[in-house]
């Protein structure tokens, strides 16, 4: 027997009608490529989605059809993420770190028919341009510029194509599953794989995230999205705010300390989202120049794991919560979130704060395991190990243009993460499960041994590999870049001593002269390992 | 195109089985109906609740029958919530303060097969059980207690009849749009009709209202929930709790003043949720004690209109903020919630506390519109008035057992009140529309001029009712209960005057012995229409 209530999907488009409708007059804050500022609101926001919603119908543009988005942080990208989705085509955010080769393969993959770019990623596009053969008009994010038309002669301009819509446009009804937008991992080995998001996902993630546990997300919020749009839809942020009717502060290209640390000033931002390094600048900023950043209260930092001196900063020296979460391309990407629990307040503050390094537990909607090599679930103890399995609401199941299934016979989705898990749920990453280093059926951390290597004196930048071990099968060994030319093997190995069991100390170190990343960061240990797996075997181990 | 994310349905089930998995042990505190107290935790819940929904299986029970409930707020009656609708039968709660002829009727309608009771109400249903033959089993919500049996002979016992499932029983799955929960609108007029929630309606539901604007309900919070559970699921509150881990504390039959003020001290309550008339005794008797409700951060008061006054003397007294909403049976019940917006910070105290009388706004997922008599869109300008109508995730579209649609060809669902919105949303209700005096064109809120009554001394009871009036079609006359012999007609109307505009102000005022109410405390105006809507005729108009 069913219900008897109104059903309506969920769709993206009703979270910008109800930003209009209720909070029409919100500011959006944005920052421009060329850096100036212009301020619009939900309300404008909403007309002019509509209104670039009518020209891309008028244009042909079809059920299902990508537009792709090479753009900063800024409010026509957020019209774009709602005109988009929101009238049933799908909104594919490229990374424009990528290597050209990747965004090109990513183009091509996706069969974009359009993109809109800002004038920053011009060069970019305009190197691409005769190798993509589904794009059938770039548009760029502002009023006509002819200047430009050098580099693109058949650039088209975003102000002008608005103008060939109509606002009184009414959305399209559809089902609550079709896809709303497409994000590509960037992994550090093969080709990028697309995740399909539906509209459904995106709301009930807009919803768990914005939750008291969550982000807590609300209309009393001046939300800083230094994340970019372009990295999983900026967290959700956009969708979320426009839920809530939140005011947002758009960066535009200030990712830089002192640009963050006087947009927080200046636009007195409550809330702001990013990853570590982005706030270790602005920490160095707000060190600099004695900044205060007062109206600030919480930052949520994602991407990789926040160092505890960092979450120590914010709140000692700025009276900032820090918020540790964690996710990926493929789920959204909130899959925990770490906040303390009522019965942690009566705690000593010490152990609160040791308890907020964790990456956290799920707000409702997912659920997170861990499992051994047999499948079998790990005990929640805070101290096993496991590989991290997700599953729910807003979770992947296939990538983009594959049919195989994502997801085990179980349904859970694995992450290639290695974590633990303790008793109240709160989650710790421990490694990359392609990186953990399994030594004699023991596994070892390489992101546990690197963060020592941080702390130690000498040393400019390190990773962990497991080398091959006639006996242990690997055992880790440090690649190390010295800061300190007088640093030696022994000095580094000695500094473990005590930090870690002593079966874990790596059993070598190799000084080297850089350690290889990929464009967005993340180190390249395909590439040590081809280099350094052997080097125990060299040793004669 | 399908986006390419995990599907799964949103039903109950998943809201107590994340509570057990994420917030297993938060507490749950029950007082019980001797009036002893219970601790259990989520946990505990969710393993009850599963051997309940075996035990029913085992019973016979099929996808879709009705349980009902006639109980306190418990933790037997949380198992049931949970039990019963997440193993895809039908909750019905059941208001034990209707008279027993309405029971009966509502009890029939739904062809209840089971009722789980609580011992107070063991008379009523013994008076009943010879004329409601679909009900099959009656369970006392306790251990076995040879005692009742002499009221009862068949009584069954909670406690036994859970024996008879099996823990390790696992949710089926089902539609998400399958019902869930059943629950008889208490009208002044007709029959009580049934709203028939989803799982969907509900899970919706209880996102919206956890939000930080809206509830704010965190696994922070200690919920006092003092709304009956029989009353529209309790606001949602039991399930909003489970999906957010928060501690729950069921305050049983105690809803008198002392009892619920020691149960706030007692049990550190943080947020606390019922009507006008339980949070006058409780701070009448908070006055008396002394008591300060330390640990109470905020109260949200809905079922009526809200006095000013009370929210004055919550905010200045105890420092709770209160949070008035508005919302009905076939709402969920929550339409809107009365929350400040970032912009409001900037005004002068007094204004924001003014701004807060309202029934507020809408979370994401509901709308609100005014229409008036031709049916279309009145003003927001805070002043017009027009009929209340709302759409959204969780309206009703049906009533139970009828085939006729409840909404408007446009998918409204026309309220039964009159309200004025303002330019931000703000929603405030201003009457019935049925008891809405329509003088020559111009309507007349009997609401208001009730208010005014209620701060004229001598006056102990006062209604308003629109009177037959040859020239205006109807006029104000104010029926009133005297609690000083002395006051007469024209000192009452002297009273209005300045406080309105002068055609406002009723024509005649008639003293009676007794404003008839029903049994929710709703005043029954077409009673008072009956006996007093010729007045003015009689009296030569």
């Amino acid at each position: 027997m069913l219900g008897q209530m109104m059903t309506m999907p969920l769709t993206i488009n009703s979270l910008v009608d109800h930003a209009a409708r209720y909070h029409g007059d919100a500011e959006i804050t944005s920052v421009d490529t060329d850096r100036s500022i212009t301020r619009t609101t939900w309300r404008e926001v909403a007309g002019r989605s509509r209104k670039l919603a009518s020209a891309l119908s008028n244009a042909g543009m079809n059920h299902g059809d990508r537009c792709a988005t090479i753009a900063w942080n800024n409010y026509r990208h957020l019209e774009v993420y709602f005109g988009v989705s929101g009238s049933g085509l799908v909104c594919h955010t490229i990374n424009p770190r990528l290597f050209p080769d990747q965004v090109k393969y990513i183009i091509n993959h996706a069969a974009d028919r359009i993109i809109f770019i800002d004038a920053t990623f011009l060069p970019l596009i305009a190197g691409l341009k005769d190798e993509i053969p589904s794009v059938e008009r770039i548009i760029l994010m502002g009023p006509r510029d002819d200047t430009t038309l050098g580099q693109l002669p058949n650039l088209e301009f975003y102000e002008e194509f608005l103008e060939t819509g109509d606002t009184n446009y009414t959305w399209p009804e559809f089902d609550e599953n079709t896809a709303s937008s497409l994000c590509y991992t960037s992994g550090t080995t093969g080709n990028p794989k697309g995740v399909l998001y539906s509209h459904r996902s995106t709301l009930l993630h807009s919803l768990a995230v914005s939750l008291p546990d969550s982000l807590n997300i609300s209309a009393m919020e001046t939300v800083l999205p230094v994340v970019p749009m372009f990295h999983v839809n900026a967290w959700g942020v956009p969708y979320a705010s426009a839920m809530v009717g939140a005011r947002m502060v758009m960066p535009g290209p200030g990712l830089d300390g002192d640009s963050l640390v006087k947009l927080i000033e200046d636009e007195k931002i409550t809330l702001a989202l990013g990853v570590p390094t982005i706030w270790q600048m602005l920490l160095n900023s707000a060190d600099a120049s004695g900044a205060t950043l007062e109206s600030l209260k919480r930052t949520v930092v994602g991407g990789s794991a926040c160092p505890a001196a960092m979450i120590d900063k914010f709140r000692d020296q700025h009276g900032v919560e820090t918020i540790h979460a964690w996710g990926m391309t493929e789920t959204s990407p909130v899959g925990s979130v770490n906040k303390l629990l009522a019965k942690h307040l009566a705690l000593p503050v010490k152990e609160q704060n040791a308890l907020r390094t964790s990456q956290g537990r799920p707000p409702f909607g997912v659920e997170l395991e861990i499992f051994d090599a047999e499948s079998q679930p790990v005990e929640h103890d805070g101290v096993a190990y496991g590989d991290l399995h997700i599953r729910g609401h807003w979770v992947v199941s296939k990538y983009f243009g594959f049919d195989d299934s994502t997801t085990t016979k179980d349904g859970w989705f694995a992450t290639g993460d290695v974590a633990s898990i303790d008793a109240d749920g709160y989650m710790t990453i421990r490694d990359r499960s392609k990186d953990i280093i399994k030594s004699g059926g023991e596994w070892i951390s390489s992101v546990e041994l690197e963060g020592i290597a941080q702390g130690i004196s000498g040393l400019a930048d390190a990773a962990v590999i497991g080398a091959r071990h006639p006996k242990w099968d690997e055992r880790p060994v440090l690649i190390a870049v010295k800061s300190d030319g007088d640093i030696d093997e022994k000095t580094v190995l000695e500094a473990y001593k005590g930090k870690i069991a002593s079966w874990q100390i790596p059993d070598a170190v190799v000084f080297t002269d850089e350690i290889p990343r990929n464009p967005t960061g993340k180190v390249m240990k395909i590439v040590l390992r081809e280099k350094f797996a052997g080097v125990l075997e060299e040793r004669g181990a």
